[in-house]
């Protein structure tokens, strides 16, 4: 009925989510609300899981890339769920090695890692560096040598691979400011230069090719030209890269529009093209990590908003006003990104009534989601956005000084608090 | 030289501010850092109180749109410089308390203000409450009641006024989130409504055309549709509206492009429309307010980074990693806003290369600025960012859980903090 199966409609037509009522939760936690569904996000961990049993005889690790939604509780679950971890700063280090995380399963990523955090990195024992250029490499060898460590590293490979998605999220193509490109002999120049450096271990390579990307062939496309390279590296240098990071980017559904391709035929595809690859160049097949992030935990999340104001602009449309907005989704103001949008309270009737939602804050860009349609809505109902469980708590700001939600967790009927609500005090705790 | 006079170079080609050396603040409390100079946000504020002397009898009073850079040691500044507070959520509000600020000089926008925000508003007896729609306006007048309060109130009215400003930031036209419109009647009415009212009394009416606005004209013609309006008023209704806020809106410079107008200019204009107006109507002079904001602080602060990687890529461009992006300034990201980018390292010499500046956030359109000319730059260099006074800092994240930097104020070369940087437990501070 929803973009996702956790979501239904209960005997109060209210929506539902982990079967626990929104308007409920809402009463209960307060509004703006995040709720995301613990069983949606874990049984997502284990498809990808299990479709590395299923087509690649369980030789590869599913990565949770943790910038779609970087907390604590995330990476226990993720944890207890047999994933890795793909990090991409300093910050989110932290928050894996507070939660317990071990340390060897994560991949730190970034196109501009500072010194402090290459030392804190190798301080928490973080298991892979995926290199992103010349100057990191130095830079890494060099803090290595000085704290007596050797770090394993990946090299970002720009694979020239164009996925057709939105211009601010494409990633595989030459002009990024990701990476190592494939075409012009950048990264095989690395990899030459990477094996004479002694404070780091070349094991990996990775592409990451876009997000949001819904084609599979694309993601083969890449395999395929990576592995190639692998080839390339073992017949020119003898150098045996054993494991390959193929990345993330796999969409998910905001809007019935979205058709998503399911992850066992992505992974089946690729592995084929992975196992051919890998024999036609004369190497082992390589150990496999791929890093879901959206599509972990994108379609298990919702934002609850209680609405206030509204404002009928005859001949012109009609705003809603909500007590969030780009403080804690952005998306719409950055990406003009889609949303589905539901009026929790009477999710029983017909999406009959067109509205914009507007945001609270001091600016005009301050909007949800433009002439979308929802059962008729009154100030005091509660509005459910869908799919935001990635990229809105990760990139929530305090913007005219706006606190961020709480994050709450349910699961089968449960709920509880995972991330708490900001309060005034946290927002001038650092004003002097 | 550069966009404001607080720049300069010292003997060692290092970018100051403030009289400050860029390179030694970068040093001393690391980057990136933003750097606020404080005569230059004085000066500000005095020109404003000074164009109100001048030309208005002082009959009036400028209040600083805190939305644009919101923090206690902001609050206390602008209070010295005897000017009232804009602010817009109850988030500025507990700022504004916790700086000790005089409350009854501060007025609260927004377009939705929740019920515990209007309550703690009451508690805090803010001055008055500009008053965005009639649920709104209900809702105050019975929460008011209950507590036994009465609220001055001020209506934001949208005059009709377009001010060819960026479609994002535009806000008198009738398609707009904000306010009552005048054309419809719905201004009309509201007032007509709100004298029957027990616990709010009105005092004002508000307009705020735009953003970052170049031309006097359309802020004398919103100006004189106001003024027309409370004429109409007194004459059908009897009722004297004694107070008039035009609201902000005046443009500053990001490049040698923009063209701002002094603002004296524009006080000698609207005050004289005013009077003029008011005389025609047969109404008594109005005391005025107005809201400037990104003017106050946006041309006093500058952002310092420093450079990480540096990526050629042959006949497309060069892109330079910096240690912020779009945690500390989404505005590129957001409205492709210009900015003035200058090697503070080597702030003498000649602009002489083209490079992309791009942040260290995991995702594609982290960039601060396309294709600008800076002094050629190299690892370890400090870049300045200019113009970044007015939000910035008010809209940064955590996105990639990227701690948000410290807020440095400078003073004729002396330099203190006043927000401290964020820290990794601030940033898992309420993950459970």
């Amino acid at each position: 009925m929803f973009v996702n199966d956790c979501l239904n409609i209960n005997s109060s037509g209210h929506l539902t989510i982990g079967g626990c009522d929104t308007v409920e939760l809402a009463k209960k936690y307060g509004t703006p609300l995040y709720v995301l569904d613990e069983n949606v996000i874990r049984e997502n961990c284990r498809s990808y899981v299990r479709s590395f049993k299923k087509f690649y005889n369980g030789n590869g690790m599913p990565l949770y890339a943790s910038k779609a939604l970087s907390c604590k509780e995330l990476c226990r679950i993720v944890n207890e769920e047999h994933m890795g971890l793909d990090v991409v700063s300093g910050g989110e280090i932290y928050t894996a090695v507070q939660a317990g995380f071990p340390m060897e399963k994560v991949h730190f990523h970034g196109n501009n890692k500072t010194a402090d955090e290459i030392r804190f990195a190798l301080e928490s024992n973080v298991g892979k560096f995926v290199v992103d250029n010349l100057y990191e490499l130095e830079l890494l060898n060099k803090i290595a040598d000085e704290m007596g460590k050797t770090a394993n590293i990946s090299f970002r490979i720009k694979p020239g691979v164009d996925a057709h998605t939105h211009n601010f999220i494409r990633t595989g193509q030459i002009d990024s400011k990701f990476g190592f490109a494939l075409e012009t002999g950048e990264a095989y120049d690395a990899v030459k230069k990477a094996v004479t450096y002694d404070n780091v271990c070349l094991k990996e390579l990775h592409c990451h090719i876009g997000s949001q990307i819904f084609d599979i062939e694309p993601f083969v496309t890449a395999a395929k030209i990576m592995v190639e390279f692998m080839g390339k590296i073992y017949k020119e240098l003898g150098v045996v890269i054993s494991e390959l990071n193929l990345g993330g980017g796999f969409g998910i559904m905001y809007t019935k529009n979205d058709e998503p391709v399911p992850y066992e035929d992505y992974m089946e595809k690729v592995s084929a093209a992975v196992k051919d690859v890998s024999a036609e160049q004369g190497i082992p097949v390589p150990y496999i990590f791929i890093e879901p992030g959206r599509s972990v935990v994108g379609e298990a999340g919702i934002t609850l908003y209680t609405v206030g104001g509204k404002k009928k602009i005859p001949g012109i449309r009609t705003y809603v006003s909500v007590d969030g907005g780009m403080t804690d989704n952005i998306r719409y103001a950055l990406y003009q990104s889609e949303y589905t949008v539901v009026n929790a309270s009477h999710a029983d009737k017909e999406s009959a009534e067109e509205i914009t939602v507007a945001g609270k804050c001091c600016e005009s860009g301050d909007l949800i989601q433009e002439h979308t349609k929802v059962a008729p809505v009154e100030a005091g109902d509660i509005l459910a956005v869908l799919s935001t469980g990635a990229y809105n708590y990760s990139m929530a700001s305090n913007y005219n000084r706006i606190p961020r939600p709480a994050i709450v967790m349910v699961n089968n009927g449960e709920s509880r608090i995972i991330v708490r609500r900001e309060s005034y005090e946290d927002i001038v705790k650092n004003d002097l």
